[in-house]
């Protein structure tokens, strides 16, 4: 199996961790998913984690730290702030494989809204309080499919 | 229960048959999940049907046409071409729900890319060969939660 | 005292219902505060509900309705259905009143960041869950002053 | 308690004075409340001060040296401009902590508009003559509620 | 002397006012500076206001429709609210006059900036508390140049 | 009095002599109204010259290296090019003060190319055979107010 | 010969007077380089002139409808005003005859602002007062060349 | 006589090659008139060329070597390749000479696209089989002009 | 097999011969390549006419013209002009089929200008002197492949 | 013949692995048709994977590292990840040679999707299960010809 990696000159503006859990993650050979075991959290939450969008707990710091055999106190100055989301990626996408997600959105955004509305009401589907799994399977004729969960709270909107 | 309705001022890049439509579920008053019974599709399907993002059938034709009580020839003229996706919305959406989903692609891009590519290689999940659903969970605090799901064939790029 | 009205050349994607009701607004000469009380709803409330930016109830459309005496089954058509937010304004906002809070955002958006993530965590204020007011205070040498207060939920990021 | 800091890499246009601040910030441990107390300022003037969106007077400069144990000179160098504001920041922001104050800019800006001209006049709320506040409430159900408050002189437009 | 005119297919977003105004004048064979005689106001602020830029007093509603002969409650209809500026045009401007305009501001807004940060400290030069004028000056070779005047209150940062 | 100065690490795109001459103005502490009265030239010009959208004359390059005591050869190599105007900025400006120029070219600039039509006819106020000064004026209630003066020599049309 | 014409579909924008020049030329059958004739003037400014880029004179405006058998008080109308140039097409331009040129602008700015530096000094070339004229040449081997001038005044900086 | 120059902060995306060109030409003191002559190519081609924008013959790439007394081998290493045309400059050019050309091509391209096409047919004017040539003109007041010739082989749309 | 159509309110700025020309293959039921045999030129080229992106000689008007039953004066008066081209489409593309094709260039840009440019030399693939064509073919398996050809004459930049 | 080759000022954001290929290019001064043979995968999947825009297998890194002797650990650390595709350019594409390949998608786009979809129906062509080839041709006249072949596997909508 080949390894998701990172190359700094195509990603001037991920954090500094990023550099170093790539690096680490490449030394040791290992994927998100057996990454994702070690620390009890989802894989896509893993991977979010090395592009430094999502938050490490301390438990998480500590984990990474000792799995990797990265210095402790370097890891946890480089991810005891919060993230700065949104600066892996600059809208559209250019890569193909995050492209199809936004032309889903582009061409069934109005649908979801719609369909949502009449189920729920008046709100947005929350992309805080959040989560989202990546599975993969097999059909009958072999072939593979992808299948991403994106599961939120509703919020409806306050009145007021 | 409220339903979705559409304001031509607010779209004015939809198809024909998306006014003629709409128009006939506002008289009728019912909702896609109701329509979507009646054709035998997802809900999403149908109103990304009405949106003009998706293509009906000619049965599909047949049957809204009896449904609405929609003269059958005009909404055949109007739904017998090919849908010309991606006009019901100019990105980045402003729509706050729908914005929402622009922002899981932002933030979470490039770890679902990190993660389908270490599970199924270098390729893209289609959103072409693709179905996607809705659900409504209720978790034991009565809380709702919005729960959508991605299906696309897995697609390998070819070597040449 | 001068009255907020609507100008349907400078504003051709509002929906239908703002035409109603601004049209009606500027008849009975009223402005938003008397609107409020009338509704029972915030002045900022009633103008959003105006630009097609907030949802009525149905109660809402009743009073409505009956406060400026337009036909009620029109009214409820216009209205009935979920608001398409985000269709008044361009952004950037080429409005100097609007301009200067998105000038807000751009100047003190780190500030709020670092400021709100130190006292709440990681997460975010909801927009959604959310309520805003307008005062007008005379300070003692006479000047005006606006105020403006914001106020959200806070969503902590599900760790997933 | 967690606290902000920078990663340089993700905001290589703020001025030196930033990565001298947060460095020092970073290595005292301390939130901006505790340096908001130190310098007699709001935490949010302070947090704008760190991002080079607010400027320090000879005094603020004396005290942040003092406090944080910087050579004096340095910062006097590095802070005894002008701030160059704006550069904190793309629009629109991709941070989803910011993006929904921009949305509420987006949702609401007409609304604002509309009420503050029927209650002041033609005229803006100035973000100059301007100040801000973060609080923290908890509700009667134990959740964190955020409330920002923007305070503005408000500028009627001259006639000439 | 020719006079400046209004062809509404190339300003679609101008409030009806606006035609209103320049059918009149157009119709009146007036120009600017002679309606500006008879408003009392400059002509740069009569032609912002003939441009839906600039808001009319009453007073100026009524000295309209007398000079003009218009019915006055359509003008007042029609000028009754305020001003939602910023439509007139899009940015960067197109129109080579307004261009020299924005360049100027691109080739020397830091200058001015510099300039005006040390004469006066950290603030703006306020566009709302503002007049500007137009001069035509004649220089000894009989060569025309034209003159602008921005006069601005200055409004320093609120130190907060 | 403060001194503007330059953060590099804001202005990554001015020419090398921008370094060199705001290095030794912070050294040497003078305004640009003292540099001006040393080269007798417009402050404004003189500020244009430090960002690099000005040129230096043979002249000018001797007094600054003078002035300053940076090397002549040195200056002389940085400065004897022609200006590459129009990279001290990016549009729409995000500084405030520099925002309020744009958005009074924003706002009025139909009203000015009205007035200036019919004043001068068919034609431009050139940005190139152009000076500009600012002036500071304290009115009778000692409030300040900054004037800037715009002066081109109005260039006609050719008719071809 | 095939001639010029317009879709006002496709130019929605464009000034009256465009579709009524268009309109009389298409029914006259005449090439802009037989009206050029007409009026003495080149055919570029006479193209310029119908897509509302160049102003007509009096004399123009007579010529044009005596030769065309238009209405002259309605030509009058529609034309006496002063152009609104850059309305007749959107940057960067989609059609490939006029991107070529676009291309060329591109590829040799910098070039030709090195060349003329050298050759005038710090200046620019006049847009305004300028003129161009296209021609056609056959070479030895019969293909055919098309030429483009652009002759305009050279304006150096004015020293201030 | 000035010389041009290249600031290479200013123009962080040229091929190496422009930075050992111009360098060099800074050093010898010569205009690109000179060089022309020496390589006996159009000057605009060799500034062009300097710019990265145009190819290098072996045999150009051997006089540029001799003439500047740059190592031969180093010349040939940074010019061997293939040009990446358009990385000079970001459009609109913000460079005030270079927009007068951008203007052009915005305010004319259509007459330019109606009098080609009159006396062409469909097709266009090159932009690859193409030269380019600017000349000083003086008129009797002694008035300076630039004349820029474009000559571009005329290729008719393809008929299939 | 279904019919390619044109839904007007999805396409604004088609010239009016392509809202004649769908209208009449609608009424006719007949597909491009049917066309495209009447025509004796290839169905692309077809497709591209009726969209106003390709220019029909006399003759081709003709023979749609009784094709069709249109009335030939004014399918003549519609098409006799110069194609616009480019207004069939807003760029990036949001149709996904079209959006392929745009990452094909995105993604292989740069290899087919090392490749061409190794081949060829220094130039361009003409995109005008140029045509194109589509071809189906099944594969052993069953499955659909599309092919498309572009062919296009090679232009060496011209040494000046 | 000369090579393709990579100036890495005017690429910063390329992948390491293309300055690591494209400098042993130049030194082994091969082709990429060369390099094809090599490694039996055709010219333009070489240059993409040159330009990290295709994915090396373990057996083309092998080879690449042979063939050029580059270090293996070295180039299989360098190409070991997924491609980040999309980050060789900017849209739209500013050089000449790619732009011509995007203008026959902006022209013939809508013509390309019209066509497809009656010969297959609703659907795509795959730009991932897809293949490209690049010929020379020459013509009778000796004129040289460039043909680009696409081919990519129809994908049919899901009906769902």
């Amino acid at each position: 199996m080949s390894l998701a990696s990172l190359d700094v000159l195509q990603h001037p503006s991920l954090p500094q961790s990023s550099i170093t859990l790539f690096e680490a993650k490449a030394k040791k050979k290992v994927s998100f998913e057996e990454i994702s075991k070690e620390l009890g959290r989802d894989e896509v939450a893993i991977a979010a984690l090395f592009y430094g969008q999502a938050r490490a707990s301390a438990e998480d710091i500590k984990k990474l730290s000792d799995y990797f055999g990265i210095d402790h106190a370097t890891l946890e100055t480089q991810m005891a702030g919060f993230p700065d989301r949104g600066k892996s990626i600059e809208m559209p996408p250019r890569e193909p494989l995050i492209y199809r997600l936004y032309e889903i959105v582009q061409n069934y955004g109005y649908a979801y809204k719609a369909v949502l509305n009449e189920k729920f009401g008046d709100g947005i589907m929350s992309a805080i309080s959040f989560s989202t799994h990546v599975e993969k399977e097999i059909d009958k004729d072999g072939a593979a499919w992808a299948k991403i969960t994106l599961r939120g709270k509703w919020l409806p909107y306050t009145r007021f």
